[in-house]
């Protein structure tokens, strides 16, 4: 990679995110057509919808630089996103896909928070304050949805550790 | 994927983060040679010992069940370990070289606090205590390890914010 400087390497980070969110678009249906859980297909759903905002965010960012949108494939983004395809055809019961979508979309979330809190941090060493609001506001959403499955995980964990009743169900999963 | 049981999930996911450990052990002494400041060399020297340690953890909870440590070829890894490697042969000033070196590294960390968080919540669901205060351990190291690379970018970034009187200086970088 060429970028001998700051600005360079900020628009080759822009056009990975660019490309890695296209991706999550595409995949983000899937992820809410295999899921069992109720709130976790809503979850993916709303999730869906910020995306698409985020991809506008990144566009307006593209357009302030003078450049046009344009993305660049993004390994990384590839590896998760087929991660993701292993979960919604796991061969298992309903509980066990809705955990591996949950652990599946937060390695997502996190690497979105990772190249966020970066362009974020280049973008302020760089003084454009408008893009900084822009990026904050995708990255404040990551982190929300990232607490979000957090949560969800967490409460089939409580669910579980209630039906003590139901004990041989719960063996016979280990 | 064929895994019928929470703890199939977690055999897999464990299998997983074996590879990447060790795939990031291979890495970690590049991006310390690449690097140019000495504190961002000592931090993924420091890194690596840690790492070390993560590995031998995992390897005990893979004996804890009674299984041999083996590792399962992780994509998602082996993208994030290419953009270090981009980082690494970045052909630019040093100070974006280690910019660079920063956002590839705290991908890696992301990486890594999403799947041990997962893997500690199916290890809790699983009443595996001792598995849960090993996973735990090595969180709380990579929270902290991305908190300091947080803190180098944001040292890095107030570095530049004082030198006003080279203003040329930073308007060519841009």
């Amino acid at each position: 990679m060429k970028a001998t400087t700051l600005k360079d390497l900020f628009v080759e980070e822009l056009k990975d995110i660019y490309h890695a969110e296209g991706q999550l678009i595409k995949a983000l249906p899937k992820m809410a057509k295999a899921a069992t859980c109720e709130d976790l297909k809503a979850g993916f759903e709303e999730h869906l919808a910020q995306t698409r905002e985020h991809v506008k965010r990144l566009e307006t960012i593209f357009e302030s630089l003078d450049m046009p949108a344009r993305g660049k494939k993004c390994e990384a983004m590839e590896g998760l996103i087929e991660e993701g395809g292993e979960a919604i055809d796991l061969e298992g019961d309903n509980d066990t896909r809705d955990a591996a979508l949950i652990g599946a979309a937060q390695k997502v979330e996190h690497y979105e928070i990772a190249t966020y809190g970066t362009l974020k941090a280049w973008a302020r060493q760089l003084e454009m304050e408008d893009v900084v609001s822009l990026l904050k506001a995708t990255l404040d959403e990551e982190k929300d949805t990232d607490d979000k499955l957090t949560e969800l995980a967490m409460a089939g964990i409580n669910e579980e550790a209630e039906t003590e009743d139901e004990e041989e169900e719960v063996t016979a999963r280990k």
